[in-house]
């Protein structure tokens, strides 16, 4: 896991949220976690692509949806 | 910052990156950051919506893209 449950119940704090229910936190957590590495994997191949082997800024550029 | 850049460090290199430089994993970040933020002030206002204070995982299913 990349993104801890108390970073993203600070997370919604931050945006305002007076109170968190655990299956809200788990729920964003989740999805973070999946579309995160969807887009590092996306950004792996797109170096590959170019044949780099060290993934750059622009990778993640045109990795990100 | 609610994700480390070792975070995503290691994010990138389980999803194969072999090296990542350093603006990658600053990219990656801010993206990462921005969206999170912006679901999460989305659920806030979804939870206002239904006149409730706690955030719950209807909120974050409906604040999702």
């Amino acid at each position: 896991m990349y993104i801890s449950e108390s970073a993203v119940d600070k997370l919604l704090k931050d945006a305002g949220a007076a109170r968190v229910s655990k299956e809200a936190k788990q729920e964003l957590r989740k999805y973070l976690e999946k579309m995160s590495f969807d887009i590092a994997q996306k950004a792996v191949k797109l170096a590959q692509h170019a044949k780099r082997k060290t993934i750059d800024a622009s990778d993640i550029k045109l990795a990100i949806p």
